[in-house]
């Protein structure tokens, strides 16, 4: 089969030997494949993440000197079943897969090991037991969008966001316009969102958000003063105020004490949601110094190495700080079937379809802002019909 | 009235003008103030300390050049009302306060601004609204660990600590076993704690911990997972796990999973709850890089500057990071009704009562942690009369 190898940090398009499915697995005809923000670091920053990994006991993770292929956002239909594994879906059928699989005792994560190549590929391994089969109303390009909806679903629920609550969404691309719309999705009111590029604001307005800033003119903070939420809780803390004389007179945190104020009277007492989906380094202190106290901090975006805050800034405003990471397989099914009815809509971010041939070319292109969110890799694309 | 001030880092003992209480005021002759952390920090560090909070917008708070009397966890008996002020207790009755003092539109830190003096000295400014009184079986000794105790509360109840999960207290300091103290006294049925001093390891014990380790012989987490809470979880987990096939197939988080099928099967499903309590730079990145999946951490000792950690790791762990500071007036209360009725036993914490002479000197004592926990002052005490 053809296949996109990555070795050194380089992307080459090769002809390796088909797949056979073991027990347990199914082998599926890659439809699409979604290029991930992970892919793109993996690429380059392999070692790193291998390091933390096998720290963590998964020793598998891709080096820069293993042959890999990559791709875990997939979409594909059955093309063959492993022996004595039992066969729910019949051949062609469109299906999603958590990407990881199973060989014997060991699990690996697939498209990010040499031990489980990935999407970018005419096919690839799925376990059965991982397999969801794609409703009938969903198309290739959206179901491919199943794996990183999921990924911003289970920071939403990290992050424990209430309907009343105001949800800050820092950085919109790809995650974090996934953030968006299943924060819309859960019913949250108010979305907040900032990015710097106004391809993105552009974006996460189609997402969803329900106020979008620049931040290098308006501070997203001033947008969650601004916010109804604020003023209700302000004015309900107002007329409680009377009867709790004591609250008020705590200083350093006014903030604080308007929320538990407000609580009193039936108000959210906390600050915004606050998601971090840039994933630099500062930017985990400049949330803490920036934003409002009681903010509750989910982490999404992923800064490799060391970074630096001060904690004693998130002591005076008692930040939470929420580390997410991946998803449970019934977020994943959920993710699914949400964007199956419709009740996610994942066709503004797919914003280019390449072949195996434009997918170093993709990587190149993922750099500008203005021009890209997500790209689907079509292995049955040929160069000349690159769209 | 005899007081200790503190300028440019020395402490003096100096006689100054009698207070006098303004509307809303209550003068209180001082029976005992607690020597905190927060006052030896304060005393070489306030500077920074002091552009933090005005960032916050407090800009009272004490610099190195101001002339300051130090002292925030006070108890003392009721001297004089100011004018216009209801008087709820007779004069001579034993209280405490919230260490805030209004003053007109304008709200300090008692002991912590030159606007309002502290508990080193024969007299103190409270405000009567943030006043209580104390229960008559309760003696000026415990009475003054209220507030230290409050704050240990406070970061208890931040940390949502559950009756069966098992919470680990990191550094055994005041701060570290009055929060052994309160989770046991919250219901924590197993609290493992973590110093490298036999002599606090001796009174975490007496504090009520389960399990006291020496974190140079011992990993705390080592006794995390011989607790019966993770022995239960992971007997539960396997139980369930036939019918959790899927779960079992992510790799990367085993622990996250195992804990997902220990919540189908009714255990908990979490890690540890992890109390930060030394707060010098790189324990954020220690915890982080050493504790369990899922690990919930409260961050109660203050590291004051830039710290540093992995952000990637935190990520991969699902670790949360729960900063807490001081306590609300409602739990200020309930704390000091706990030490009245015995809930909350504080004696093993006073190591030491000295008069204001004696301040300087306390203030070096405490450098060993063998020697001392807490330490009280006690104006009316000469120095011919120290213990």
């Amino acid at each position: 089969m053809r296949a996109v190898v990555c070795h050194q940090a380089q992307l080459t398009v090769e002809e390796l030997p088909d797949l056979t499915p073991a027990e347990g697995q199914i082998l599926l005809d890659v439809e699409r494949c979604g290029i991930c923000g992970s892919d793109l670091h993996a690429r380059t920053h392999c070692d790193e993440t291998a390091a933390d990994a096998a720290a963590l006991g998964y020793d598998a993770f891709m080096r820069s000197t293993d042959r890999v292929v990559l791709g875990h956002e997939f979409v594909g239909t059955v093309a063959d079943y492993g022996p004595r594994t039992r066969k729910p879906f019949p051949v062609g059928t469109r299906v999603v897969a958590l990407p990881v699989l199973r060989t014997g005792a060991d699990v690996h994560l697939t498209g990010l090991s040499e031990q489980a190549p990935g999407g970018y590929a005419e096919q690839v391994l799925v376990n059965a037991s991982m397999t969801m089969r794609v409703p009938d109303s969903l198309d290739a390009d959206a179901a491919a969008l199943t794996e990183p909806m999921a990924v911003a679903l289970h920071a939403v629920r990290r992050g424990e966001v209430g309907a009343k609550d105001t949800a800050v969404v820092i950085g919109c691309g790809p995650i974090g316009l996934a953030v968006i719309a299943m924060l819309k999705a859960t019913g949250v009111r108010h979305v907040i969102a900032s990015d710097f590029s106004p391809g993105r604001r552009a974006l996460a307005e189609r997402m969803g958000a329900d106020v979008v800033v620049d931040p290098a003119t308006v501070s997203p903070w001033a947008s969650f003063a601004d916010s109804r939420y604020l003023t209700e809780a302000i004015a309900l803390a107002e007329l409680g105020l009377d009867a709790m004389d004591k609250l008020r007179a705590v200083p350093l945190l006014p903030w604080a004490h308007v929320m538990r104020a407000a609580e009193k009277v039936g108000a959210t007492p906390r600050g915004p949601v606050v998601f971090e989906c840039v994933g630099l380094p500062g930017m985990i202190e400049h949330i803490i110094s920036s934003a409002p106290l009681l903010s509750r901090v989910v982490v999404v975006g992923v800064c490799m190495g060391e970074d630096s805050f001060r904690p004693s800034m998130a002591i005076n405003k008692e930040i939470d700080l929420r580390f997410a990471f991946a998803y449970d397989p019934s977020e994943f099914h959920q993710t699914l079937q949400w964007i199956g009815s419709g009740k996610v809509d994942v066709a503004p971010l797919v914003t280019g379809v390449v072949g195996l041939d434009g997918v170093a070319g993709a990587f190149a292109d993922l750099g500008d802002p203005e021009r890209h969110a997500k790209i689907l890799v079509d292995p049955a694309q040929r160069p000349s019909s690159a769209r």
